[in-house]
């Protein structure tokens, strides 16, 4: 089967390995006339780039992208946008020994057992560059969102034992950090719990919370297509992701009805919502409220401890992993949640255009 | 859009209204020589049936499925199967009011702000009883899985602040608990809980625990259609879950690498690992243990306290909600979980079946 | 695979065999606000009913359609709409004998080879009786597309040699030749020669034309999914259609591009073009003229004249098909032509509303 | 909506215009462990090169294509594999004339009435220039083909009013004739004919015919994803194909059921047809003869003789192209039809290996 696919009416479809020649995305389903340019995604893929900070993967890629199909004299005209973005720093010899064994918290074995071998380079497909590709699409579905008035918001909201603090909420940290955290304090506990991991050869997990405003009601498929199932498979998309919450998520379990429901008001005319317990989405349909999302990101699987295993050759080994890797990936995560989140709100805003009669006869001329 | 559809290879379409003729489900892509009537369809249903015990609304319905199409001489024939669950009992009158106001906690508001206008009666098509349909597509799923030896089951694992003590889990019980608990004497405590919550004219959330056994390493897609995120968008369908957790779940956020990672061993010349945290999906691909997931789900909104909300007349008002409603949606939610994760499950065990050029020449006879 | 369902953005899903309990469709994504009723769709299933004609199986099927979800006070929902069509006629018996053996020109052979057995009542679901489910969905897609002032007409071109002159042209015959010609005298003729294929115990072939008028330019997108290419999956997914011409079909292998090339002209300020040889189809996507399709439809292969064929039991024998069947498919088949073409339209038309960013903008009140 | 992806279980999805940068495929569901190089692929692309003969545009593309992932160590990994072809002639300046008018016969008009503009360069995506990316990932699909013994072998049948004499027919003169018609002496009469199609500043339709030889029955789905609706959907989205027909296509609306029924014979234990009217497919399923197809292709309709038609500023003028362009489509489009079956062909045999739950449990060792 395909599955490198998202989407239905706006897709992405991703593509390359971390160490083959380059990685890439087909945007396709982009409606003709967005204003488009290189920087408008590059400002995105550098978000994700490693190398920016002691937390982050030595390896240094440029990951500079190329338009090469879609755009015309500065403009999407309906047609697919291919995306690249060449590898530039591949070096396959810090790999050659993982070939021979199943790194614990991988997708070694699984690749080997679905496809009976596989590209050990990295990860090959299973690495975490792969986001790449999904951050290049999705910086346009973002460009797409904001020309509706709608943002996405993602950060850090803890790594290991450190939470940021809602009231000292400072929006600018996010870019400055760099833990993504918009809150200094918790940026600067957070540096020296993972420090600590780092000299304990260790590495630490973390939450990523993502926010979509403007979101007109009536978004979202009432049935399998709702959109915090679209949202959940999105999500769950992302290598590392464990857990997808919701609104209040976890916390809906122990509640009563009647704390977890949103009154409905009345303000300048229209319905609003007096509390979001529901994170903005009522039946799968948008309601009007920020779309609210949480995700939980597990603890990078390549550490440097000395780990049990099976090699290839069928024989249980301890192993040390080598190469470059990130003791956190959520600071790296956060631009990829906010990418998947728009990729599912511009697909359903899409979607939803056929809803109505009366406005299929309108959009028509009737 | 469309969005009833769940699936791609293995596929089930669902319709219908609380308050319509009939509720039912097309399962197109079940393959021939199946086994099957009616009675394997019942027993999923009559699990999920309402008006068994004091927690579930007291609306009588038989829930009789028909097998319509696809089946000939007691097996399938690999064309759709056509599933009809006629609606009996049908108190239309019950719900005239609640034609003049949003619901707090309900699609009602939703649905009118996406199509205009809304069939009010017990919810429509956001109901509940939708997922009536999906349990008699998903009892399909089950039987295949069964027949390629692989188990799912799904259980209470807490109602409000109750939750069950592994120790003391006993598979029997679920069935015959009134809370779909494995644990008789956390049974008793929610239960109690329950009864203080009816009398406070209020409702309770709580989680489900699903776990397939038996499922063969390298199953699910690399990339988009991973294992757990095909299983969070079909988790997430489900109207009341806020939350979906693979494996450990949100616990991965606050744990280290060396916690986190599943060692692997061998045992009877086959690699296994000896613990866990995964969840049975390393890189989206199945990696022979378990597969575990949770959903929380949220206090049934419908609670017979006044609330504040807004008519259809744009007036604030409050409101208190009549009709039979469940004090707690988990324990019926129980086999709804386990039907999406049957039908997940076969969805996928299907797409895997062309991942490999040796197995499609021998499929081929080459 | 599934395989039973229709179109992206607004879906037909049918089901069912000619000898099971019934026979119906789901139609998914049609917009909410349409009025719709019954008899809506009855008048479509009355012109495909059987046993109308001298030149139609004398099998007696009432064909009542029922509406069982979808529709709430006269309109549609947005929800999925069921459609019933309980089988009344099964008179299985005529068919026990062909179990035994495969019939020359049906699909016996095929679903045995992909299935291992088949249920042989009357086809199974290769009959055309699965239509009857095509036309119940296809009647309200053109209702929607009457809506957009867009209209679809199809009607016999020909059976066997006899053909209709344009020059007598008469839409109204239609309905009310045995044929289905707009030409009364050679409907006259053609039932001649259909009483002649009767006597010889032969059948015949034919083609049907179909015509949308009213379509807007810009519907269909530019690579696979071609308005010419979703209409010749249409119409291929009919039984016996053994080929698709659009426009001028067939003849442009031997035209030259300057008889070929359709100028454009300005007419009333707007685009038009004086001529139509391309049959209102330009790089796959509509140009404002009609758009013009035919099917060439093979002769019923249930002739009653000995065959040479193959038995179950893989012996060579000649056999004498009996039983209830038309000498020609060709006028039941002109409104499932009509019907394929509406569901193909409708799904084209909704998918092009998020082709420009503009329009998109404007949708959402930007 | 997107439209650049065709299949399901096998699909390609295509990017690039005429005058862009590169055009580009992604092929996804491609099994692991099938040997690839790019030899494999430029074999292909390099029957449809331009600049090859008198009767083919004079543009000169090497059209090499590099894979840029999904292979490693000389084999397929299960993940997409992306392919890219760079543009290297494009004369841009040549085009700039036409964006001030509609060409007629091309698609300028409905892409502006599409998306309100254009890259008029060349034609943009609905040049032919984008078949080449089909190419490339035609040329995997017809090496899995291979590898399970099945062939597709398209060639000119027809080109104006010279048709091949199947009694002359020779394969090896397919890739040695500037016409691609296995007929070396309707080769030099159609030469003739072309010759004075370009000296009369005009153009020439044709027919391409393709046969798949070694498809085993069993192949297709029986509803709407039939092999030859299928292929009829791959074949429609070829630009220029007008008409698409298979078996004994138009030629049975004039024939009789005794005439177009083929018997089924058993030859060495196995049942076969003894004649193959059908083309291979009965209820759009393959039956185990050749499947047969044919596409009617219409004349390029850039001619050089003055054309009436609108200008961009809703003017009537006459115009008259110029630039680089084929007289004749159709020996070019003979690999880019072969490419399209082989894409078809793949798709539907890996949608097949679940149609039987026997051979289910066998794959997965039950």
């Amino acid at each position: 089967m395909a599955g490198s696919t998202f989407g239905t009416h706006f897709t992405i479809t991703t593509w390359g390995e971390s160490h083959g020649k380059a990685l890439g995305a087909v945007v396709d389903g982009c409606p003709a006339g967005l204003s488009l340019q290189e920087s408008d995604i590059q400002a995105y893929l550098d978000r994700r780039k490693p190398g920016s900070s002691p937390f982050s993967t030595p390896r240094k890629e440029a990951d500079q992208v190329q338009i090469l199909s879609g755009v015309f004299e500065g403009k999407t005209t309906g047609t697919p946008i291919s995306l690249l973005i060449p590898n530039t720093s591949q070096r396959s010899s810090d790999y050659s020994e993982i070939a021979s064994y199943y790194r614990p918290g991988h997708a070694d074995y699984t690749f080997d057992a679905k496809y009976g071998f596989r590209d050990y380079r990295g990860g090959g497909r299973s690495s975490g560059r792969e986001t790449a590709a999904r951050v290049a699409g999705g910086a346009i579905a973002a460009k797409i969102l904001k020309e509706l008035g709608i943002g996405v918001r993602a950060y850090t909201k803890s790594i290991g034992p450190v939470s940021i603090d809602p009231a000292r909420f400072d929006p600018d940290a996010i870019l400055q950090t760099a833990t993504a955290m918009p809150d200094r304090e918790a940026d600067e506990r957070a540096r020296e719990w993972l420090s600590s991991c780092i000299e304990e050869k260790d590495s630490s997990g973390g939450v990523v919370e993502c926010v979509i405003s403007g979101m007109p009601a009536g978004v979202g498929e009432p049935v399998f297509e709702k959109l915090d199932a679209r949202l959940g498979s999105a999500l769950f998309s992302i290598g590392a992701v464990k857990a997808v919450e919701i609104g209040d998520g976890t916390a809906v379990s122990s509640a009563r009805g009647s704390e977890n429901n949103d009154p409905f008001r009345m303000r300048d005319g229209r319905v609003v919502k007096s509390a979001n317990h529901a994170g903005g989405v009522l039946g799968g349909i948008s309601d009007g409220s920020d779309v609210v999302m949480r995700v939980h990101i597990k603890p990078t699987p390549s550490i440097f401890r000395p780990q049990d295993t099976v090699g290839a050759d069928g024989q249980e080994r301890t192993v040390c992993i080598r190469g470059r890797h990130d003791p956190v990936i959520v600071p790296r995560a956060v631009v990829v949640v906010e990418c998947m989140a728009a990729l599912t709100a511009a697909d359903l805003l899409f979607s939803n255009m056929s809803a109505r009669m009366d406005k299929i006869l309108s959009f028509y001329g009737k």
